[in-house]
Formats: C-alpha cells, structure tokens, sequence
C-alpha cells in the first residue's frame, strides 16, 4: 500500500483510525476460549465490527508470541484474514524489532509478505532500518518519541547540539528513506511536540498511540499534527477492543471505533 | 540460572563461549532439508557437538521467525531441547524486544519459560526491562554498544553531559536491576572501549558479539573486558555454525568451537 492508497482511504472513511488487535488471551471473553483458535476468533469479530471507521489494523507481536508458535499462527492467520476480506486495509505489525543487517533481513523476510508495515526501534541505526526500505509499497514505522512514562529515559535527552534524542532520530531516519515508505511512531501523550515534529517531517505519516487508555487527546493531535494529507494514524487499542467482555464485545467495539471515526470526521 | 552458576560453567569448561544459533534455511546443509524441522534438526546437531566447549546458546528470534510460526516451534524446541539435554548451559534468547509495560510483559511471558535471558534494546527506557527483572534468576541482557556500523547513528551520540549515548545507558540501565539479573551487549569491534565499559559496569557480564565474522579480536576482548568471574560471554555465530556445509557441519562446528575455548582457557 502507497501514501496516496493510505490517503485515499483516509478520504473515503473520513477516519484516520488503527485498532490495535493487542489481543490478551486473558482478556478474550470467556465463551470464546473454548475455540481452537481464541485469540483470531476475537480478532475477525473485532475486524469484522470495527473495519468500516478503520484504515488500519495493527497486530501487537507481544500479545501472540506470549502462547508461543500457537499464537503466531494466529498472528499470522490475523493479517491474512485482513488481507483477504478487506484488501485496502493496512496492516501493521507493531514488533519493534531492531537489528544488524542480515539480522534485520530475517525481520523483513518473516513480516513484509503479512504486513504493509513494522514497527523499528532506532536505537542500532540504519541497519535496522535498510532492509525494509527494499520491498516496494512496504513502510518502515520508526519510533521517535513514545507514549510510555520511560520514555523519558533516553528518548529526551539532551545531545550536544542541544537537541533531544528523539530529535535526531527524526532528522537522520527521514534520510533513510521517503515519506513514501516510512513513517514516525509519536505518542499522543505529547501532543504538544507534535507541532516540532512537524517542522522536521512536514511530510511523513506519523503512527500516534496513546489517545484512550493512555490519556491523550484526539483533538490536540489533529490539531498539531495533522498535514495536507492528513498525515496520522491515530492508535487505539484496550479502549476498543476491550470495551466490553460480554458476548457482545464486537458491537462494543464497533460502537468505540464509530465514536472516535465521527470525532476524526469532523477533525479532517 | 543465576551469576555463581554462570561463572561455575565457565571454570568447569574453561570457556566463555555463547554460540549463536542464527539458523538459516538457506544455509542449512541439502541433506537436513527433508528434515521436517531442518531448523532443529541443524541446530541439535551443532548443539551436541559445541555443548562441552560452549556455556550458552544464543537463538536469534530473527531467523526462526523468518519461517513463521513453524520456525518459532523450531525456536522453542531447541530451547527444549538444550534445557533437557544441558540443564547448565545457559540460553539467551536473542529477541532484541522493546516496548511499553504492558507489551513487555508479553514479550517476558513469551520467552522466560524458554530461556534464561533475554535481549532487550534500550530505546523505550526502563519500561522494556522491568518485566524481566520480576522472574528470579532470568536476566535482561540490554544492548549498549553494538557491534555494527550504524551503531554510529545514535549509539555513539555525544549527549549534552559530554558522554555518548551508551553510557548513558549503562549508567541508568545498572541502577534497574543488579549483576545478577542484567546483562550489557558490547561488540567485540570495540574492544578499546571496553575498559570505559567496565568503569561504569565493573561487576556485571557483558555479551559480546563481534567476534569471528565481524572481526572482532578474542584477545583484546578479554584484556579490556574481563573481571574477577570472568564478566565475559563472547558469541560467535557464523564463523561456528556454517564452518562447513556438507553432512559434516557439526564436526566442523565442534572444531571451530573447540579452537576459540583453547584460546579462552589460556586467557581465563
């Protein structure tokens, strides 16, 4: 999937939401446990309900790689069930992985044919990065600044230039590749730097976790990070996938993702 | 497994060799093809052979799950499989995850029942490594300063303070845990810088990549780098496992391994 493919869905749906399937098999609803696949039984329903406010979905590898080789097939039986019943949709698979060369090729290898995205940790550099970059309509998602308290560790420090980290990530990561094929991970806890990061990648699609369960506000991105073609995609998780615990869970869901699409509706 | 049986092996066996598990179906010799699980088959075989001159293995997650979910059964029964066959050799897990607590938490449930320790990149902050640190005698092994070229792009950043970025890192990353429980990755191309490493981080063992393939001297790793338990586990990946690719690969790989705990048990 192309920029212009993502925008053109933005534009059809009116929405800029990724649902994220962080589907804890501890959280599935009780009735769905007895299914010999609980975790994709939950994900096509939730899919199913939540894709008409969505343009894209992102698998946590975390949620599945916890029940083992069980739970990457049904990663894997995830994206293809995407792929197969909604085909504009964009899938990605939010692993973070991060590695030397013929490491992070591996990476590549094992996600780009399930997924249009991954998500990359910057911290071993371009390498990580590179092999990515090779599969045409394929998108390296970067993290730049992110939405979890630690953060504040490493991300914001301070370089001799007298600039954060995150910073630098941007400037040189932008060099990589184009705003065709990689975009920046920014948490919406910090919706005020949004307007910073504009001014290093005007361009860039930008993937915001943290409005929902992490407290940040719809609103205040769009309004600092939003660009021509509108530019984010706006992650929500627990907030909707969670919404209830009931057999109904996937109207629950759908209700969630309908609310915050109308929100976005009005913000485009 | 915790420090003093870490350093016991490594009196025991004169060695502080980790082999690196980077299988590759691709590489693995045509005979074991029709194995089928040629991924386990290659790495019990190579496991037999380099067991009493090596104190771990390190499976890269990476090419396990290039495979998909059937690779990752293959990750999971090598690590079975060494956990039955050698109760104390150590298996680390080389993941590289990073992410918020409660992804994290995933990605400890996911690997500490399969492995001793586990391979973390900083970038997120302490919140990618807390999870691990609650499971008694499993060890967070955190990257610092690796082995590859890009490690220029952000490792090596001079921060504000005047240091680089990865003591940075090391000086935080120890107050997380102790050296019972946390690990640091230093690259073995770098072995002049390993005396500043061991500065900040005089008590805890450090994995070290670089060694064989990617250039790095055994050497000068161990005089910079070692401590009063030795502090040392020195990987070497492709240089042992693709010594050869004919039906005699685990003999050549025994070979290769035998060779570097000569050298290590004269260093010791």
């Amino acid at each position: 999937m192309n920029r212009e493919q993502l925008f053109e869905q933005i534009r059809a749906k009116r929405s800029f939401l990724c649902v994220g399937l962080d589907t804890d098999l501890k959280k599935v609803p009780a009735h769905l446990l007895e299914d010999r696949a609980p975790l994709f039984a939950f994900n096509r329903a939730v899919i199913d309900a939540t894709a008409p406010y969505a343009v894209a979905f992102k698998p946590n590898l975390a949620f599945y790689e916890a029940q083992g080789a069980y739970g990457v097939a049904q990663f894997e039986a995830t994206c293809r069930y995407i792929r197969r019943a909604y085909p504009d949709m964009m899938i990605i698979a939010d692993a973070k992985r991060g590695d030397i060369g013929n490491t992070s090729e591996m990476y590549a290898r094992a996600l780009v044919d399930l997924a249009d995205a991954v998500t990359l940790a910057p911290y071993m550099g371009r390498d990580t990065v590179d092999p990515f970059l090779k599969y045409p309509d394929k998108w390296a998602v970067i993290l730049a600044l992110t939405s979890n308290p630690s953060a504040d560790d490493f991300e914001i420090l301070k370089l001799a230039n007298g600039d954060p980290l995150w910073k630098e990530v941007l400037r040189k990561a932008k060099a990589w590749g184009t705003p065709d094929n990689t975009m920046f991970v920014v948490g919406a806890t910090r919706a005020e730097t949004l307007k910073e990061v504009r001014e290093i990648v005007p361009d860039h699609f930008l993937l915001v976790p943290g409005v929902g369960a992490q407290g940040g506000s719809l609103e205040e991105v769009a309004r600092h990070g939003m660009n021509s073609q509108c530019g984010l995609l706006v992650n929500s998780s627990r907030g909707i996938i969670y919404a209830d615990n009931t057999e109904r869970f996937a109207e629950a869901a759908a209700e969630e993702a309908r609310k915050i699409a109308t929100e976005m509706s009005a913000l485009l």
